[in-house]
C-alpha cells in the first residue's frame, strides 16, 4: 500500500493515548488488510509531521509493534510490516483456514511476559502516581524501602514466605545480576558452582563472565537430582518451583534433602523462583528460603510476571549475604535502578499487581489446559508440572529436534530446542513451546499447526 | 515536641503532590524551631491516619527528608529529627550567629547531585509523558532507542561530540556498572588497567570485583600523567573533563599523547566524563571519545547532574567493543533498566533537561566562586580547575587531614579526604568540599567556619 493512504485517525478526546490509538490503527490495519507483509511503513518522523503529533508517539507507537513482532527494521533505515497479526487475512472480511497458519511468525519461544495482559490504564495510573515521589540526593544501595516492603509482601502474599526482617530483602537488577553480585562478595573466582543440567544458560553465562566454575547437576522430572549435586562445589544455582527449560517441581523430599546438604557441605543455595508465580491447582510446597533462610538466596524478579520494562528484581538472602552484597554495592558504586521500583510500588499499592497476577495466572492456566489437552489427544507427549508459561515436548533426537524447529519456522511458529539450554553435550532432545507472550488468537490459530509438525515426530506418536 | 502538635496542613486543592507538601511542613517547622534535633516524629502509618492521606505519601515524605539528611532511623522502629535545616535557631525569629554554624551535620562529602535544584514540575511532567508509553514485552539489551538518540543529541549539544551512528550508543546502568561490563568482555581476569592515583576509587573496586588488576597511574594539575602508565596495561581509566578528586582538566596535548599511546600500545581508554557538563568560563577541549573513537570508551550518566533515581547512564564506544558488550548482556540475560531512560526521554523532550543544565551549571559555577574567592581571600589555597562541583584544599600531611576532618565533623561539616580516595598509600594529603547537594545557603552559613578551619592548617595559610 502507499504510505499516503496510511489509515491512522487519532481521537484527541480519548483517554487512550496517541501512542496507543496509533499502534492500535495499524494493527486494525494490518488485521483487515489494509497493511500487508512487507509494506513499507514511513518514517517516524514523517508519521508524526502527518498525523501532527510529536515524533515520540509515533516512535513509541513503532517500538511497541516492533516489540510484538509485528514490524522489523529501523527507525530511520526504514521500517516494514513482517508479520499480519493473528486473524488476518489477505482480503477484508474473511476469516482465517485452520491450516496453513494464516500468522507469518509467531513468537513461541518462552522466557517473553504476557505484557499484552498488563492492564494500561493500571500502567498509566501507577507511572502518574510514581510522578509525585522525589528525585533522590543518594542511591539506596538495597532499593526504595517501600519497594522493598512491597516485596516483602508479596512473598508473603503469593509464595508464601514470611520475611521476618526487612533488612533481608534487597532490590536487584534482575535474577542474574543478582547472581553477578553473589559471585563478587560470597564465591571467589574459580569456586565451583553447580547449575542444574539442561539449565538457565543466561546463569550459567552470568557466572562465568564472573569468574566462577560451573558444574553440571542433572535433573529429572522432580527437579535437580540432589545426590547429583557433586561434592566440592561452593553454591547450587537451582529452579525448584518450576524447573527450566524442563518444568519439573522440586519434590518436598529433595527440597529438604538439598538445604540438609547445604547446611553440612557449607554451600549457599540459590532459590530461582522462575514460574513461581504461575502455579495452577497445585499445592504450594515450601520455599527453600523458608526451610532454610540460613543457607538460600531467594531471588524473583518482575521481567516475568509484568514486563522487563521496570527491570526491578529481589533478593532474600541470610543476613551475612546481604550485608556484604551491600558493602560491595557501596563500594563499586552500584545500584539497582531506583525508577522501575517506583512504578511496581504504586501498582502493587492499588492493588492493580494482585489483579494483574490473578489474571496472568488464570491466563496462563486455561492456555496450558488448551495446549497440553490438545497435544495429548494427539498421542504427543508434554513434559513439566502444571505451572508456568511453557511446555516441553520431548524428542528421540537432536537431529529431529533441528528438523521440528526448521520445519515450524517454516511454517511461521518459532520455537525453542533443548539444546540450547545445555552447558554441555545436550542428552535430552525436544522442544519448548511458550505460550506467555503470544495473544489466545495466535496460540489457537498455531494449535493445528503444532500438532501436525509433533505427532509424527515425537517417541509415543 | 510532642508528636500531636506536628505541624502539618495539607491543601488538596494544591497541584503541588501530598508527599512534597508534608515534607516541605516538617522543614519549616524545623526551620522555625518547632521541630528541633532529636525530635521523634510519629510512624509513617500514625501520621498518614492523623492526615487523613496513605502511607505511601508519609513514607515517600520521610524518605525525601531522609536522603536530605535531616531525619534518621527507620520506618516503622523510630524516626528522629537529626539535623536542623539551614538557617534555623533554637527559638522563632532569631538570626543565626555566623559561627558556630547552626546547621548540625551538613554534608559537603562530594559525589551528590544538586536534586533540590531539580524542578519538581518538570520532573513529574517528564514521568507523567512516559506514563503514556507501553510495557515491553523483551528488554532492548542496548537501551530504548529513544533513549540513545537523546544521549547523542545530548552529547552532540552539550559536549561537542558527534556521534555518527547510534549503533555505538549503549544505555549503561550507570559508569561502575559499565566498567563490569568492560571487564567481562574487552579484558580478561588478570589483565592490568592503569587507574588515576589519587582517583576514582569505585572505579578501582569495580575493575577489581571483576577480575581486573588494578596499578596506578599519577596524576598532576593537569590530570592524567600520560608518561606515567606503565607498558603492558589493557586499559587506561581517567576522568579527564575534571579529574577526580584533584580537579586538574587533562591539557590538549596530554589528550593527544594518550591516544597515541593506546594505539601504540593497544590499550582501551575509558574516559570517565565526570563533571564534563559543568564547565564555567572555559574553552571545551574536545574529548578524547572525538579525538579517537576507534581506542576510547566514553562513560556518562544522570546520576550526578539529575538524580540517582533514574538509574541511568551511557557509553559510546568502538564497534566492535558495543558488539561485545551487547553479546555479553544477550548471553547473561542483564539490560540497563528502561524505566529510568523512559523518564529521561521525556525530561529531554521538553528541553526541561537542557533548562536544568544550564541552571546547574550557573549555580555550580556562583557557588564556586563564592567558596573559592572566600578561601582564597583568607589564604587558603584551592586546588582544581575551574569546574565541577567540588574544590580541593591541599593540606602538608596525613595527620593534618584527619584533624581537619574530626574538627569539621564536631561543628556538624561533615568534608572528605583526600586519603581514601587513594588505591595505595596516600601521598597527597587534603580535603574535599563538595557543594553540589547542600542549599546555598547552608553553603553560605558554613563558609566562615570551613574558612576559620582550613586558614591555619593550610601550607600557605
Amino acid at each position: 500500500m502507499s504510505e499516503t493512504a496510511l489509515p491512522v485517525s487519532l481521537d484527541r478526546s480519548s483517554t487512550e493515548p496517541l501512542a496507543v490509538q496509533v499502534a492500535e490503527a495499524l494493527r486494525a490495519a494490518a488485521a483487515d488488510g489494509r497493511l500487508r507483509s512487507g509494506d513499507r511503513l514511513p518514517s517516524t518522523r514523517a508519521l508524526a509531521e502527518r498525523l501532527g503529533v510529536s515524533r515520540t508517539v509515533t516512535a513509541a507507537a513503532y517500538e511497541q509493534l516492533h516489540a510484538e513482532g509485528w514490524i522489523a527494521g529501523r527507525h530511520g533505515s526504514g521500517t516494514y510490516v513482517t508479520t499480519t497479526p493473528p486473524g488476518s487475512v489477505r482480503g477484508k472480511g474473511r476469516r482465517p483456514a485452520p491450516t496453513p497458519p494464516v500468522v507469518e511468525v509467531v513468537d513461541f519461544a518462552p522466557g517473553a511476559p504476557w505484557a499484552e495482559g498488563l492492564d494500561r490504564a493500571a500502567w498509566r495510573r501507577a507511572w502518574r502516581a510514581a510522578a509525585d515521589s522525589l528525585p533522590l540526593f543518594r542511591p539506596h544501595r538495597a532499593g526504595l524501602p517501600e519497594y522493598r516492603a512491597v516485596v516483602a509482601e508479596h512473598l508473603l502474599r503469593h509464595r508464601g514466605l514470611a520475611v521476618l526482617r526487612e533488612e533481608v530483602v534487597l532490590a536487584t537488577g534482575g535474577t542474574t545480576a543478582a547472581l553477578v553480585e553473589l559471585s563478587a562478595t560470597v564465591w571467589r573466582p574459580g569456586d565451583a558452582v553447580a547449575v542444574e543440567e539442561p539449565g538457565y544458560q543466561r546463569a550459567v553465562w552470568a557466572l562465568r563472565s564472573a569468574g566462577v566454575r560451573v558444574v553440571p547437576a542433572p535433573v529429572d522430572a522432580e527437579g535437580l537430582l540432589v545426590e547429583g549435586v557433586p561434592a566440592g562445589v561452593r553454591g547450587v544455582y537451582c529452579s525448584p518451583a518450576h524447573q527450566y527449560p524442563m518444568g519439573g517441581r522440586m519434590s518436598a523430599a529433595r527440597r529438604v534433602a538439598l538445604v540438609e546438604r547445604a547446611r553440612e557441605e557449607g554451600w549457599l543455595v540459590v532459590e530461582d523462583d522462575y514460574d513461581g508465580e504461575l502455579r495452577y491447582d497445585v499445592a504450594p510446597l515450601p520455599l527453600l528460603a523458608a526451610l532454610a533462610p540460613d543457607v538460600v538466596v531467594h531471588l524473583g524478579t518482575t521481567s516475568k510476571i509484568l514486563t522487563p520494562t521496570l527491570g526491578a528484581g529481589w533478593m532474600v538472602a541470610p543476613e551475612s549475604v546481604a550485608t556484604e552484597v551491600l558493602a560491595h554495592r557501596d563500594r563499586t558504586g552500584t545500584s539497582p535502578s531506583a525508577a522501575g521500583q517506583r512504578v511496581l510500588v504504586e501498582l502493587a499499592r492499588n492493588g492493580d499487581l494482585g489483579r494483574h497476577l490473578r489474571k496472568l495466572r488464570r491466563e496462563m492456566a486455561e492456555r496450558r489446559a488448551l495446549i497440553s489437552s490438545r497435544l495429548s489427544d494427539a498421542g504427543v507427549r508434554v513434559l513439566g508440572d502444571d505451572a508456568g508459561a511453557h511446555v516441553v515436548v520431548p524428542l528421540p533426537s537432536a537431529q529431529v529436534e533441528r528438523e521440528v524447529l526448521e520445519a515450524a519456522e517454516e511454517v511461521g511458529l518459532r520455537l525453542d530446542g533443548l539444546a540450547r539450554h545445555h552447558a554441555g553435550r545436550a542428552r535430552t532432545h525436544g522442544v519448548l513451546i511458550g505460550y506467555g507472550a503470544c495473544s489466545r488468537e495466535q496460540l489457537t490459530g498455531a494449535l493445528p499447526v503444532l500438532e501436525r509438525l509433533l505427532r509424527r515426530v515425537t517417541p509415543s506418536g
